[in-house]
């Protein structure tokens, strides 16, 4: 068997086969290193190379959309679940949606034995993660999803959380994981601090125009919409069905916790503090992100240069798309997929333009994310278990 | 009985009359010579004042929104309703949630017999709008829902709409209806032409502040979402359930048709030409519509300044409501009134403010503010037949 | 001021003026004494008269919906408003969509002073409304819409809510207020117990068919859809926008709590036990409700006989409505309003028909209902402040 | 490598590796001759064994459904779409949500070139269809999945879709496609037509229990739900966003064209005529599926007797699940996958019982269904490609 022909099954590509366009953007993704990990020696890829994942917090939905990923990824297997205070339960008692698989009851974490286990994907609430993660053994590569180790200064967490931050040192260790920004520092990474949703949906577009000097930082102006799942699944009135539906509300203005994680990521490739504005909507429909962010020029620079540099930073990337001139990226567009799309207008007042960007906020805005993440530290594609079109209509 | 009594029935605000303040309220908006109006001569107000009004164009979103406010109009009676393509059936067979109402068939506007009819509602689609004005008699009062009025610059209009206005006449006499802005114009006006549904939003807020020189009128940023009805009632693809549930999208980037209408309106006050950014976003409810308005503060003003601004504007006005510090507006708590609500919010990038202003596209939007624009002209008070508390859930 | 013209005032019908057929219609309704009623003595109708109206649990749906009626409500103003865990709140901070409108801070039930009130709705959870009702003054007209006073048999209420009743007194003053089927009794009433809303849309198609032995009392299938609303405001999981949106369940399979209540209407009516098939779905809608109702025929009655019986039986109700031959009833076409729309159609199993009611299950199916009930309790006419159209869409 | 191994694979299974249980239950699924099949001749199983597929109709829901599944198929490919009203356009002008996909432009029938394709999927209207696959090549293995070859007899054909049917031959050799229903027809089978989504969701969980004779077959009351891409992309009035949204609606009550389908595969367990009393309601929801099915019980027969009966029918079913005692399905518990969840519930009237089952009409319903077939008919297993838990949210 060629290699060639198993790496389409591998990345379960078969549609393209007989697409020769195609064939070249596998290749270019894929070198022999890759395949080699990906079949490995000869044998068993599953029971002797399988990663042996935990899932901390099942019972979220961040931990849910972890769970649906990886029943399409050829190298990972899920070896527990936690949930403690649903600790005992099988999954269909929380998540009725996943009632037809075979996977583990849920455990408290105290339970765990985590010696069969290579990973976890933690999804716990932040503020009692630090603590959690502080505990867990060594050998552990751990994706973090709660924002507990995405702020460089520990500073910046006390003011914008209410409480100190209890990992200091662990804080130091961490790789923030913009996969597309800091892929290389990822792939070595034991801890990584999975990005918040609107801080991937706002960094993925903004970085590489910031980077090549395209944009004034001093006036970003962000109007951002997400869909109610990112909000989670805790009971609160304010998120039940009838107060949500058929209506739309701003929230958070202007103190909203993703503010932090936002400016320390665009001021890390500005070379100085960067403030922006930034308003988020909530929007009656389950999933989906999408940031529009007015931007000015810098001098002497067109819209073009902005669509160019996208265009340029983004050709070798498989799940960030820069559309074609005009062509508004819409939401619906990446339900269920770890793809951002993008695209810049120009505004009607010169100088200025307009940039939009979609994401599914529970994929590639968290567990698509993550497990894109893990694929690295791991050292496999990182695409594997990510093969899935939108969910349309 | 005494005038005061009655007039609360005439007000149908009934549910006040046990609350002081109210009664002061009241008083304030209703001098004795509205009072007379609305029950004139001892005798039958019905009768003998009613107004009989036509609707043209009835088969459409807003034309049946003018139906479901008059139900609770004390003075207008509907006439006659045309609908060209649906001429000869009843109204419940376009809207069968008419059918429980007894109204006339509908009509060809050829077949209208204008001369038992005091005032229409101008609900056709713009276009043919201008050459259909242009041939009612001259006895009656129109509110012209279209956009066929609203540009006082012809050149303007045959620029967006991509053909020459065809009743340049009918245009220079035409007052534009933003009711709360040209309220005494409105009263004399025999042609309204009732604002668009985003000017309407943008510009309750930004005119009073833009007249007090409080903000830049040159960095006007604004994202603004809309329920779906704002896309009337044609049969498209786009407008499909399944293609609009469960996502969003902007559209019309840079070049919506509302454009020239807001920025004529901000213009005027502004006594200079103003250019704004417009992105209007497709959300997955029906009604509602939100503007969220980035703008820079003129040198030394506060954001409290605009606060106080706007309290001072609307602080007599029965329909537009600034809310407390910090509360902020949602678009569930105008669905079904005439309602805009409206708050000021700091903005993190200092020297600029987030104002945030919400109406129901159908009402506000449009035939709210088109009935109100009509109680006007007929000498009403101008909140008859619009006493409707939102419908919530 | 002649009688007629103030009527039309009193009933907010002002649209029909020009309609000689609806003159005829509304003069049926009002007789004479109800003019009288609503207009009487020469003098101040809402100082005087008025009534001063609680509401006992105003932070629910039902207590706001109840609310949104009185506004535009010629006779009953609002004297108090009561929510224990609320007290002290200005109604704005439970429900932001009442901000605009001046009304009464929520007081605690301990705190309220019954002298100055005359009647109230309480919208109190099931269970604690039966001492809270027992310890109420007893010059006070009540509607309650718990279900606390719905079944005469108390040991049925102990089976159903797990409880002995508290205050069988009370209960058999109860009056069942189902408003057209048990018009007189309540008119007398000082407690009415307001129906369920699935008894409601259930009851009002089957009553006049079971009086006429047109159908088989032993094999009544009814498949219902509710909008979530139903399910009250209480912060639960599985009633999340995202637990709800983009699906549907069946729930309370063969339990129901509403099922007693059907049973005892229908019983009632054919002078037998009646034991019906009952299955209520959750639909992601906020409000709506229908009842698809599979009946067999009594031998040698037609589709047609079920279709005039119940023309017959409602040909003089204002908020009862039987469609034409094949029109399907939408509860869009109910949507905030007291409706309740039946029809009946051939089912392919001959000897069988299939009845579809639809109501908005906060109007008709809890608040305009139990507005509707007081209005006769206080001697009015029963659609005061009922006269909405439906928000569509 | 071992052939265990890669079927795992093969099988996309990977996060069931280290579960003993379900290592059972694939291995019973597969057997040596399906590994085989799947991998073939030693060498490159995808350019010499793979499936080169067309898709007849690839502009509607049900043709990009099937481009969502074929994306993770190890052995699919896609040779040629065809569009005929879209030809020459790329398929992202149609469903953006596929631009990030390399796929081929549409083209019309009449260019498509069949020498290169073994198999198509025809997702073209009914009646039209009829004539294409007519006019097909021979050697094409065919799934239909309009309603054009359903009905055996072309008679009834007749008389529900108003026109004689055009290939009486053709449906001679049509077998229709209820997969777990006639599975080895299917595997030989050249023409298969794909059953419709009612169907399904009705024919699954009464076929077993009227083989078994454990239901009375007179007395048979569907009232169904569908989502709204049931009724297709085609732009008209009654499915726009506005009109769908937030209602409920029955319709096609006693007419609906799914019904001959429904009896003629009951009548064919029955070995006699079958008639139904069949109501399908359009809930406010993209997708989804729910049949609520009242039935009467057999002389004899218990609750728990269909509960087994279908237990032990679908045991070995990878895409049917009967559910634990108790437990209600939801259409969110498949959305996007091709299970059908069902189970069985006592009736509050004795002798009868209530079934519910759920699919997602877009999968099981249609292309999920399809692709199970298409996967036996090519000799594959059935579950290639089919691989996905449900999207939830």
């Amino acid at each position: 068997m060629s290699a060639i022909s198993f790496s389409s099954v591998c990345f379960h590509s078969a549609h393209n086969w007989n697409n020769p366009k195609e064939f070249g953007k596998l290749r270019k993704q894929q070198d022999g290193k890759l395949l080699v990990k990906c079949l490995s020696k000869s044998g068993n890829p599953i029971s002797q190379n399988a990663v042996r994942v935990g899932i901390l917090g099942a019972s979220g939905y961040t931990g849910s959309e972890v769970i649906r990923l990886l029943a399409n990824h050829p190298q990972f297997g899920i070896a527990l679940m936690t949930a403690d205070r649903k600790a005992g339960q099988p999954i269909s008692s929380v998540f009725p949606h996943l009632s037809t698989q075979d996977l583990p009851d849920l455990i408290a974490i105290k339970d765990a034995n985590f010696s069969d286990v290579d990973a976890v994907f933690c999804c716990l609430p932040h503020g009692t993660t630090q603590e959690i993660i502080k505990g867990l053994p060594k050998h552990l590569k751990i994706v973090d999803l709660s924002a507990d180790f995405r702020l460089k200064d520990i500073s910046e967490y006390e003011e914008w959380y209410g409480q100190p931050h209890r990992a200091p040192d662990l804080q130091k260790e961490a790789i923030y994981g913009l996969t597309e920004v800091l892929r290389e520092e990822i792939k070595n990474a034991r801890l990584v601090a999975n990005p918040g949703c609107y801080p991937t949906s706002i960094q993925l577009p903004l970085v590489p125009l910031i980077k090549a000097n395209l944009i004034d930082i001093k006036n970003i102006t962000i109007d951002a919409k997400s869909g109610v799942s990112g909000a989670g699944r805790s009971a609160k009135e304010n998120l039940l069905f009838t107060e949500v539906a058929e209506g739309l509300s701003s929230y958070g203005v202007t103190r909203h916790r993703h503010v932090p994680e936002i400016e320390q990521g665009l001021a890390d490739v500005a070379s100085s503090k960067v403030t922006v504005s930034f308003t988020p909507n909530l929007i009656p429909m389950r999933r989906g992100m999408q940031s529009n962010i007015y931007v000015y020029l810098a001098p002497g620079v067109k819209i073009e240069d902005l669509h160019q540099q996208l265009k340029l930073a983004y050709e070798d990337e498989e799940f960030v798309a820069v559309l074609e001139n005009g062509v508004i990226p819409r939401t619906q567009s990446v339900q269920g997929t770890n793809y951002c799309l993008i695209n810049v207008f120009p505004d009607r007042i010169p100088g200025r333009a307009i940039i939009i960007s979609v994401i599914d906020n529970l994929v590639k805005g968290a567990s698509g994310q993550a497990l894109q993440n893990l694929n690295l530290m791991m050292g496999f594609p990182e695409n594997l278990g990510l093969h899935y079109l939108p969910l349309f209509p």
